[in-house]
């Protein structure tokens, strides 16, 4: 790590917790009222849940004006914004609709900085818990309702003890469901509908695997500096990069990784 | 209400709250920790998981000693203790324990009191949030992180724009399963994995539907006070009494319960 980003890691950690603050304020506002879950349409003809998503992505905007305005903006609602500075905020207001407009608690604000090469600080955020974990730049903790604890994953198991998370069967095609499926059948524990929160529980050293498809690079980018600076790996299905979106495997460690991998690549 | 069971209405209310208070401090001592998500046997041969769930039990157990010694007790791990009161305190102290062991915060502590008819009062308490569900005997509430609000059901709305949960597709026989498939066929969403929280969820007005099988009294007669003090209806998926346990069907209003129904009874 050079001395310039030495000396910007405590302005984006900084940065980082000031837009999860933000959007954890809009989100709650919105969280569990009456008009979202009855999915009524607005005046403006946008349903609550799109309100809360954007105006979480312009508060989170609004505060990188004013903390880091030459970093670009890479937003979920409002899409791209060019910066000077080679870091790009990457931004899911809610992560996990569906779960939000059920009341779940599991859905999530995810935010991530980074260059080209990927994410290299995460945050993912529980408004309604109040648990936000968060992962890189020397950082690797959740702080939550009962405390602060460091992030660690559990590290290599067989495939056979492991848990696995996914939001499916609900996403993903045919083939992304038949290579999901196939890792399923390896696994002690399979679990769905987790959204976001899976890869915070695997970061936590809860679980084992989250295998997911469809994703976009805004999905994903928080997870994975989450879980790396956990200990964790992440990675495309056939062992890329996955900071781009698309499908993701994470694992714990490299035993569950390689034998996932083994696996998915055949799809 | 006749004067007696008001009197005693208080005291029912109150040790409800001891209990799940008891069980709160076990569960979260034990949760998260590294040895339940390695999933090690202890010493003894139990793992960590069944020690909480008896150590709960025991408590809340210990309290109804103190308390309410006339009751009986039917509990998920030490079984049916008769009392003379007429009354039977039913004890599930981790409802989910597939996910109380992945780190889900959607498990739950269940506590209903009732007599052959069914429960009058339910809690549904998830410790990790700090949540607690009550209803019955006058009690319609949620107390959370975010304060306390009254529960009450979404009413009734018609099943293409429900939403619809369950634990399903991992419990159940292929009947069950095929029951369940056909309802999600007409509902708007279907969201799986929340264990007993869906119940909360559809008694704070959140979702429109609960479909499950496989269940024993004690998965069921907490979520039962719960939404019937919210508004709700639950039943068997032919209509009868659903608190000795079997199949479920909860549902947010007349509307969703009878369109269900007609699917459900089929099956």
């Amino acid at each position: 790590m050079n001395r310039q980003l030495q000396h910007d890691s405590q302005s984006l950690i900084a940065t980082a917790h000031v837009l999860a603050d933000a959007a954890r304020a809009v989100t709650l506002r919105h969280f569990r009222t009456h008009d979202l879950s009855s999915d009524n349409k607005l005046a403006d003809g946008f349903d609550p849940v799109t309100i809360a998503d954007r105006d979480a992505e312009h508060a989170m905007r609004a505060a990188l004006a004013e903390h880091r305005p030459d970093d670009g903006i890479l937003g979920e609602e409002f899409g791209a914004t060019p910066g000077t500075s080679g870091l790009t905020w990457v931004l899911d207001p809610i992560d996990g609709t569906r779960g939000y407009i059920s009341g779940t608690p599991t859905w999530g604000v995810l935010i991530a900085v980074g260059d080209a090469d990927g994410p290299i600080l995460g945050v993912v955020d529980q408004p309604y818990i109040g648990e936000r974990f968060i992962g890189g730049l020397g950082e690797a903790e959740v702080v939550g309702p009962h405390g602060t604890s460091a992030l660690a994953t559990l590290g290599s198991r067989p495939l056979a003890d492991a848990t696995l998370f996914t939001t499916f069967p609900e996403v993903g095609t045919p083939d992304d469901r038949a290579g999901f499926e196939a890792v399923t059948a390896e696994v002690k524990l399979t679990r769905y509908g987790m959204d976001c929160y899976a890869y915070a529980l695997l970061a936590a050293g809860q679980i084992d695997l989250v295998v997911e498809a469809g994703l976009n690079s805004y999905d994903i980018q928080a997870p994975i500096a989450v879980i790396e600076a956990a200990g964790g790996i992440v990675t495309d299905w056939k062992g890329g990069p996955a900071h781009q979106g698309g499908r993701a495997l994470a694992a714990a460690g490299v035993a569950q990784h390689e034998a996932a991998l083994k696996i998915l690549s055949n799809f």
